[in-house]
């Protein structure tokens, strides 16, 4: 059963991509596929990856079976499916579900857009799913699109956490010392599965400690978490200008690099059709701080919502916008530009059905700076005690930003918050 | 080292508690103290417990030994006392630490208020530190006031989740079947180090899943997500009022109530002295949702803040306190009460060291409702609209108010929200 047609550019992972486009990760990457004996121009090796996925979960505490847990509001076996799929040499990854989960997991495939994914029946064991899965990859059906591979990659659906170097090991394990006795003695059963229905070569291999099987529900609380760190390492500050390098977003920008020293701040601008943040979307990065200063009231969010909404980058992450505007507390009571801001809470509803949340921050600043620039402070009477009192309110804002960044927290989707 | 003195009235833990005032545990309590041989009447086995914290925790990847690792801002090891200690038949806590921790050890023990505590320097492995608490306990020194225990319960610093039960169980053994020949010859060292040097009987007793230690950062993560989940199973309501039950809050305490269906929600009145309040916040309730309706601005919200900053509540685990207020938006704009309730940001800055965590929520509800009570909904036209409109901004509040609590969220005190 082929779910999923391949080639699409959604991203598959944050973080060095085989494929991608981070030019940092090429010689990386070129490496691993040589080991693997999947460089171009040479036979590569015939990779697949069988998941058992038929499981429970009993000890979960939970009645859903916990590779069906969400995670962000995503299944945690997406998360495990999105982690092999990032690895190009590996052709096929046939996943074994029961019976009363196959649509589940259809639809979680055609929601994910999961690739190169076959789906077999689960057995009432483990090994029996196993079997299933492995006997899907060796049968010479016509109508198969599954190719007969050399080496079969055996992965719990719940260890989301599998890096690509861990899977080369067991491929090259494989390829180097094919299947001893010793592992046919001492191993799991797996491996005798594996010599007997496919002919196929394995080999036990010791994994890292990110390898971690999601066990308890204590496990799903640590996954949680480990993901959101993952998706929070880089924010990009939206600039509704290009020009001026005084523009009080890039202030913004200092205090966030200053405040939010393991976090990566990168700024760009949305005129010109917004190439370089069409970039930054394709580099996965989820977190954006919009700031409108030159236009009024969301223009600029706006722009950078539709842009966001067009792209594939919310359909595995949920993304941050926080849409951050300035006003002298002083000179227009904050209440009155709230009233403008309030429909956020609208566009807030509305982004959400696409993955995006949607936060408000109106950062004070003192009267005598322009609404534009920074430019008048040098003509205007600019104390020191204004700049500690702007100094201070970007400093507020940047814990608020950092804050919404990290939890992700639905429920404050639409709030205007203040600095 | 006698660290600090005994008899507060400090809470230890949320959920049964030994001597506490529950009257649904005293039945439970009474049977598991006869087992341990501790009720009043019976010579009382005596008990103590070392714990090793010698540890740089080197797998953590953090600089931070991890038993000193934050959660909610309070050490992990912190946490491993409080479990101990509210055991009330551990007479006493041994805690083995380095010399250059042994200040920080004292700062923790004085600022939470750990009591039976005492501490010995630890050695340059595990066993040493073991050791050393041991030789404590045994040693007739006149200045000790550490009793000489005929079962000594040996617990990792980093397994902040260990039960009375367990505990007991380990003790009966200790006490039934001494410390066989099995135990010593495949026990680990300790086994052998208490006998040797307490002439102290040990026995290895199996654990369950709640017993497990914090190795990795992942075990961070989930230690914070699951004390975060015990301390908000309950949410109070405070009504500033107690005669009507068509009162506004009572309203929202029902929507709460069906919103958040495994949380235990529960109403009282601040008025008469509050010593229903008193109660709950001695049963260690640690959310409030603070209903100001009939008394201007923050006038309830005040007199609740400082009831909890009398109290030692929030020496453990941060308090959530959401400040409620009802407005028509149709009546009065928002942006009018907003400037009233700024206040809160100052409120909140100030019970942030306290531990109090201080939100603010403004919460639309139709025209025709007075501000105090729901009386006029007998006599003014009151439509389905409406109702569903004030249905649908208290199930807002109700996702707002969970959200503040489940992520007890310090960057986001003194915001004012609005449903």
């Amino acid at each position: 059963m082929e779910a999923a047609p391949p080639g699409s550019s959604r991203p598959t992972e944050p973080g060095p991509c085989l494929s991608g486009q981070r030019g940092a990760d090429h010689a990386a990457s070129a490496s691993l596929q040589s080991a693997a004996g999947t460089e171009p121009g040479r036979h590569p090796l015939a990779v697949a990856a069988v998941l058992p996925a038929g499981g429970c979960g009993e000890r979960m505490g939970v009645p859903t079976p916990k590779q069906f847990c969400p995670i962000l509001e995503r299944p945690l076996i997406s998360y495990t499916l999105q982690a092999l799929e990032r690895v190009c040499w590996i052709k096929d990854i046939v996943v074994a579900v029961t019976g009363e989960n196959m649509e589940v997991m259809k639809s979680i495939i055609q929601k994910y857009q999961h690739k190169r994914i076959s789906l077999v029946e689960a057995g009432v064991t483990r090994h029996r799913s196993i079997f299933n899965g492995l006997k899907a990859l060796a049968e010479d059906q016509i109508n198969s699109k599954l190719s007969k591979p050399e080496v079969v990659i055996i992965h719990d659906a719940v260890r989301p956490f599998v890096e690509e170097d861990v899977l080369l090991k067991v491929v090259t394990a494989a390829k180097e010392h094919g299947c001893s006795d010793y592992d046919l003695e001492f191993g799991t059963e797996c491996l005798q599965l594996a010599l007997k229905y496919c002919c196929t070569k394995a080999k036990l291999v010791e994994g890292s400690p990110d390898l971690w099987k999601v066990t308890y529900k204590r496990d799903l609380y640590a996954a949680e978490s480990i993901i959101k760190e993952r998706i929070s390492q880089e924010i990009c500050v939206v600039m509704d200008t290009k020009e001026d390098n005084k523009h009080i977003g890039h202030l913004l920008e200092e205090v966030l690099k200053s405040e939010l020293n393991h976090v990566k701040v990168t700024s760009e601008a949305l005129c010109h059709a917004g190439r370089h943040l069409q970039q930054i979307i394709l580099d996965q990065c989820y977190n954006f701080v919009c700031v409108n200063v030159m236009t009024s009231d969301f223009q600029e969010t706006q722009k950078l919502l539709s842009m966001l909404e067009e792209s594939n980058l919310c359909i595995l992450y949920p993304v941050v916008v926080v849409s951050v505007h300035f006003l002298d507390f002083k000179l227009v009571p904050p209440s009155q530009k709230m009233e403008n801001l309030m429909k956020i809470r609208e566009f807030a509803k509305e982004v959400k059905e696409r993955n995006i949340l949607l936060y408000g921050l109106l950062i004070s600043y003192p009267q005598c700076l322009l609404p534009s620039t920074l430019e008048k402070l040098v003509i205007s009477p600019w104390t020191s005690n204004d700049d500690q009192k702007l100094q201070e309110s970007l400093r507020q804002g940047a814990i608020i930003i950092a804050s919404l960044i990290k939890e992700r927290n639905s429920g404050l989707i639409g709030q205007l918050l203040i600095a």
